[in-house]
C-alpha cells in the first residue's frame, strides 16, 4: 500500500518532504551518533547516518535516549512476500543491522496477508510460501545475531491477531479511510490490515515488555506509522519512533520496480548476472569516450555511483576521490561500472555464501510464538 | 451482533420469520428423521425435532444426504463469551449433541475476538479468561464425546486468522456493511469480525476437508449465515446448512438477557438457587387458586410448561397430561412450578457433576491447532 509522494521517483526535495509529512530532519542526530564517544569508531561511522542517507525522523529521541542510557530498545522493519528481496531492502535492513550491534533485538514481520489482501498474490498459500521460502533465506543472507533476531510470519503467528484484535477497538473505520482511501469495494481485510500491521510494529512491546521501538520506513509508508502511533498512545503502548531513508535509484534511473527485473538488483541474482546488470546501468558520462575526458560525468545521475554512494563503497575518501575523477572526465564510465560491478559481485557472493549457511539453520532466527 | 426480527419478543410468528428470512420450513425434515429406519429410537424421538422446535432451515437436505448416506459431516456452533451460558444455550448444545450421535463431529469456536470488538467486554484478555475459565467449562458440561470434539478460542487458534484472511479477499466492505449496517465510528475489528466469523464456521472444511456442516442458529444470526454460505461459493468451500429453533422464554416470559439474573437460569447457578428461580417464574395460572380450580391456566405462556416442552419433559404422553391438566385448572400453578423446578435442578445437579469431571481434561476436548 503506497502512500504517494509528489515525486517518490527521480529528484526528490528531502527538505520539502520532510516539511510535507511533518517529519525532523535527522542531521543532529547524525551529528551526535558521529561524535558520541559511547559507540565504537565502526558503529560512528554508520555510512548511512554519516552520508546523510537517513534524513529525518520521527521521535528517534526516545531511541537516541535508550542507547545513551544504556536502556533496552529494539529495531523492527518488516517485508511484505509479493516477490524477493532486491537491493533497497538493503537501506532498512543495514539500519536494523546497525541498531542489533547497539543492543537492540530486531524484529522482522513478513506480511503475507497484506500480500495477499492487496491481490499482489493469487493465493494466501503463495504469500505464506514467498515468505517462507524466499523473503526469510534473503533476510537471512545478513549477518543478523541469532539471540537477538525474532522473523515471524504474520498469518503464522498467533498473538499477531490477538494483538491486532486488541488494538482494533483503539480506532476507527474512518481513520483507515482517511489513511487508505479505501472505497466499497475494499475487502475487509485491507480494513483489518490497517491494524494488523500497527500490531506488527508494537508487536515487541506486547511480546516483551514496554521499551521503545524503532522502525527504520520510507517516507512513502509514514502513514502506517503515524496509524500505529496514533493507536499505540490509545491503547497504552509507547508511540514508536521511526527514520526515513532516500532512494536508491534503480537501474534505469527512474524507480526501482520489482515486476522489472532490469531496474532491480535481487538480492539472489547470480553475482556475474548482477555485474552485467550494472554494466547495463543509466550512466552519468558522456555520450562518447572523447566528450566524456573533455566533459567530464555526472556522478549524481550515475547509477554505478550512487550505488557506491548509498552502499557499496564505505570509505568516504576514497568516494570523493571517485566522484571528482568522474566529474573531471579522468575516471571513465565503463571503469566506474567496472568498479561498482566488482564490489557488487563481491557483496553478492559473500551475502548468499551466508544466506545459505543461514538458511540450514532459519528456526534459530524465528520468533517463538 | 443482532440482527433484528421483527419481534423475536414475546409471541413470535414464525411462519411469519420464515417468509422474512427466505428459510425453509423443517417439518419435512423432522417427519423423515423421526421415521427414519436408519436411527435408533433414541436419536429418531430428539424432541427438539419432534416437537417442532427446530421451525426452519437452510440447506438441510446435504446434511441429511450424509446422514442418510453414512457420508462425513459435522456440526459446528459457536459461543460468545461476554457471560456465562444460560439455559437457552442448551438449544444449541443439545442439537450439536444429537448430531454428534449421529457421527458428526463438533467445532465449538469461543469468540473471544466478538465480545471485545463489540465492546461487551472491557479488554480482550478478560474475554479470553472467560472463555477459558468459564464458558468452556460450561460447554463440557454437556456429555460429548472427546474423541470427536474441537472446542478453540478464536484469537488463540492460528488458523483461524490464516482463514479469515483468506475469506476476506472473497468479500467487500460493501457486503459488510449492508449486513451490519456500520458506520464511521465502526471499528476494523469489528467489520473484519463478519469474515472471522465466517472463518469459524468454514474452517472445520479447512482443518478437516471438504465435508458438510451444519451450524444450529438463532434466526437472529441468519445474516452470519448467508455471508457464510455467499463467502463459502466464491471461496470454493462448500455452503454451510443451518437449522433455526424457536425461542426459550425468560423466566419473567420476556426475553432472556445475561445481565438480568432474575430473566435466566444460568448453566452454573446452584441448582436450589434455579429451584427458586424457577417457582418465582411468570406464571399462566390465575390470580388465585379458587379462579385456577374454575377457569384453569395458559401453558402456552407459562414459564414453568414451557421449560419443560422445550428442554425439562421428553415424554410426549406426560407433557400432555401436564398441558392439558393445566388447562383444565386441575394442577395448579404452584405444582407445576414444582415438577418444573424438581426436574430443572436435578438436570443442573448431574449437569454440574460432568462439568467438574470434564473440566479436569479439558484438553482433551480441546482443537489440536
Amino acid at each position: 500500500m503506497k502512500i504517494t509522494v509528489a515525486d517518490v521517483e527521480g529528484e526528490v526535495d528531502y527538505d520539502k518532504v520532510i516539511k510535507e509529512f511533518g517529519v525532523q530532519p535527522f542531521g543532529e542526530f547524525a551529528e551526535k551518533m558521529k561524535q558520541g564517544k559511547l559507540f565504537s569508531r565502526a558503529l560512528r561511522n554508520f555510512p548511512m547516518f554519516r552520508r546523510g542517507l537517513v534524513f529525518a525522523h520521527r521521535d528517534f529521541g526516545q531511541i537516541y535516549g535508550a542507547i545513551t542510557g544504556g536502556k533496552k530498545f529494539c529495531v523492527l522493519t518488516g517485508a511484505n512476500p509479493s516477490g524477493p528481496l532486491h537491493f533497497g531492502h538493503r537501506l532498512f535492513l543495514e539500519q536494523a543491522l546497525f541498531f542489533q550491534q547497539l543492543g537492540a533485538h530486531v524484529y522482522i514481520p513478513i506480511s503475507d496477508d497484506e500480500t495477499y489482501v492487496f491481490r499482489k498474490s493469487e493465493t494466501l498459500e503463495q504469500a505464506t510460501e514467498n515468505a517462507l521460502k524466499k523473503v526469510i533465506p534473503d533476510i537471512l543472507g545478513f549477518p543478523f545475531d541469532e539471540k537477538k533476531t525474532h522473523i515471524f510470519v504474520s498469518t503464522q503467528t498467533k498473538r499477531v491477531y490477538e494483538l491486532a484484535v486488541r488494538l482494533s477497538a483503539r480506532s476507527t473505520f474512518s481513520t483507515i479511510k482517511a489513511i487508505y482511501g479505501f472505497n466499497n469495494e475494499t475487502n475487509p481485510g485491507q480494513i483489518f490490515y490497517g491494524v494488523t500491521q500497527s500490531a506488527h510494529i508494537l508487536f515487541p512491546e506486547y511480546a516483551a515488555g514496554v521499551h521503545p521501538i524503532i522502525v527504520p520506513i520510507g517516507i512513502d509508508q509514514d502513514a502506517h506509522i503515524r496509524l500505529a502511533r496514533d493507536i499505540a498512545e490509545r491503547a497504552g503502548f509507547h508511540k514508536p519512533s521511526s527514520t526515513y531513508h532516500k532512494y536508491i535509484p534503480g537501474l534505469q534511473g527512474g524507480k526501482m520496480s520489482t515486476s522489472k527485473p532490469n531496474t532491480c538488483i535481487f538480492l539472489d541474482d547470480n553475482p556475474e548476472e548482477a555485474r552485467r546488470k550494472m554494466m547495463a546501468a543509466f550512466s552519468g558520462g558522456a555520450p562518447s569516450l572523447k566528450e566524456h575526458r573533455e566533459k567530464g560525468g555526472n556522478p549524481d545521475v550515475d547509477v554505478a555511483f550512487q550505488y557506491m554512494y548509498f552502499l557499496l563503497e564505505n570509505s568516504d575518501k576514497k568516494l570523493e576521490e571517485i566522484r571528482s575523477a568522474y566529474r573531471s572526465g579522468s575516471l571513465a564510465t565503463g571503469d566506474l561500472k567496472t568498479m561498482a560491478a566488482d564490489k557488487l559481485a563481491k557483496y553478492l557472493k559473500e551475502y548468499q555464501q551466508r544466506r545459505r549457511r543461514n538458511t540450514r539453520r532459519a528456526d534459530k532466527f524465528m520468533l517463538k510464538d
